[in-house]
């Protein structure tokens, strides 16, 4: 008897070692979507409500498809996670890596925090990627960040064919008071070099909260009907308003005020941040990109303080000093920031957003 | 005699500001250019002596095609600086930008130390930039940076056409005592954003002085060719030892003791440091990378030990603690560093360099 079970247990022992290396897809729709909006969408990996399409600018409806922000949540005892996802548009830029455009980024709950663990690098339209491999088989939960500069039309999780994979256990982060960042390229992570690294999802991770994406590449400009949609959110726990590089003075004077209302409308409490544009390491030495952005941060600081006047409370305001450090180091082309320059704009924003709660 | 003066002085003024749109090129060959190991190349932008042609694993030959940790130094009055460049292959790779395999990046000197000015975005194999612009019309020097994973072919550097463009007229940075840095692809610069970003060319700027690249992606397996073309820069302060992640622990056992010593046998007090491996941030989860990359270091400090017990001066170690920080944050893939790890990684090669000199 005894020797049949050491067989029985031999022979599963090998036949579990044997196939350790066959993954098995699962299809990520059946696992925890965080960082949205709302769920009020025409797919399930985009950012923007059906009711905006035809509605919204044009640039603004597409940049909407892009996935900035969101990471599925799971958990598995898998040695291996691998994926297979398909991208909207293959998108390259010649600034940002691939990773960061259209890869995934996987990190999992270690002890009391978010830890990196690989990077699924994307080779085309249709991607297949084992992400991490040879793990101790323990269970752990996963967070997997999607694209910040593309969209995805389909994504799978796959683990070892032994191993089972589940919807998550742990409430982290807590997806109860989530934090709404709307803004341009900066604000949607140009340029990061894989998926955590965007300002809104280091935060995610700093804070152990949701952080939602609202950075429209060049599109940050103030449309009403993007403020009417995060106004919803009465559930927030702060909106973070990061425009200004995307605004001319005009759209700066007329739209921010109106912007503004809009949130505080529906959300008499709830915190709101302007912030300044960072300083643009190349300003140092192009005049004119310089006078822009200086006259455009005191426009800001203007506009607050006619706000603050009107008698609006829990309005913050950040200046652009020190930012991102000032060594001019922080950019990959005097404006996009680099994994270097997200990391210490998080560090300043963590430390601001600490003050306001 | 005033008024035509003054008529003289005014059309000279709308005459140059009507043509300084217009952009006026020069071969770069007339510029100093750092960063050369030799200057016996088969042509001028490239790393290794031409007698290694098919001498050298052709790997390491073709690798030596990529311009890593080479600069053109100039001075100009021009408000905007503009680049031309071929590439030798117009390579792409999905976890490092294009700005950083195949860019350029401009740095000015100002006050006391090297100052980002902006990057040249290649576009494809020819490529045509304005760098900067709209620039205060005084004299600058400027240190332009060559692509880190490709080559060039050509090189010209374009100011107004009212402009001057001349050699530096400042020995910044140091040219007399270089830093001679061989190893991986890490080494080489992959993955800083841009070229200035790589650790070497931090280094350069921090320390103010000439530091060579001789970083073989994938290939920096110690092979005795590339000792002895360093050992023949009798003029080099430090020699950095930075190949572990590319030699298996045959290797490492029965080539790093040789290596040292056909460079210590040609420069009998140079210092030479060995670096071990960073710690990749994904082995906190791959068991099998975790155990191969401590045991390659225990080894190395094992030969280091060997070597000072054999006389050896002269001869530090780097360990792999902290220095590319502990958050797991540093790289884009686990392995190679973003700018946030090869700022973190300079700081520490910083500290130990200046403990050595």
């Amino acid at each position: 008897m005894k020797l049949c079970r050491l067989i029985l247990f031999l022979s599963i022992f090998s036949f579990s070692t044997f196939i350790s290396g066959e993954t098995k897809y699962y299809d990520a729709a059946q696992f925890p979507l965080i960082g949205k909006i709302t769920n009020d969408t025409e797919t399930r990996y985009e950012r923007l409500p059906s009711y905006l399409k035809g509605k919204t600018r044009p640039p603004v409806w597409d940049l909407g498809k892009n996935t900035s922000g969101m990471a599925i949540r799971f958990r598995s005892n898998s040695t291996s996670i691998s994926a297979k996802w398909d991208l909207y548009q293959d998108r390259t830029m010649n600034h940002m890596t691939a990773t960061g455009i259209k890869g995934l980024d996987l990190y999992a709950w270690t002890k009391d925090h978010w830890q990196f663990v690989n990077t699924g690098r994307p080779t085309g339209k249709s991607n297949e990627q084992t992400i991490i491999a040879n793990m101790i088989p323990e269970e752990r939960e996963y967070m997997l960040y999607l694209p910040l500069y593309d969209g995805i039309t389909s994504l799978s999780i796959g683990i070892d064919s032994t191993a089972v994979i589940l919807p998550p256990a742990l409430d982290e982060p807590d997806t109860k008071h989530p934090v709404i960042c709307y803004g341009t390229s900066i604000t949607q992570g140009g340029c990061a070099s894989r998926p955590g690294m965007s300002y809104s999802n280091i935060l995610m991770r700093k804070f152990n909260r949701e952080f939602i994406n609202l950075g429209f590449s060049g599109n940050g400009q103030l449309d009403f009907e993007i403020a009417e949609v995060m106004a919803k959110r009465h559930d927030a726990s702060l909106f973070v308003l990061d425009f200004v590089p995307n605004v001319n003075m005009k759209q700066l004077k007329e739209k921010t005020a109106n912007f503004v209302r809009i949130l505080r409308d529906e959300n008499p409490e709830t915190p709101i941040l302007l912030m300044e544009s960072i300083i643009f390491p190349h300003m140092k030495f192009d005049q004119s990109i310089q006078q822009v952005v200086l006259e455009k941060n005191t426009a800001l600081r203007e506009e607050y303080q006619k706000l603050k006047q009107k008698g609006y409370k829990n309005l913050y305001y950040l200046s652009s000093d020190n930012l991102i450090g000032k060594d001019g180091e922080a950019t990959v082309d005097g404006v996009h920031l680099t994994d270097l320059g997200f990391e210490r704009i998080s560090e300043k924003l963590y430390q601001a957003i600490k003050r306001i709660w």
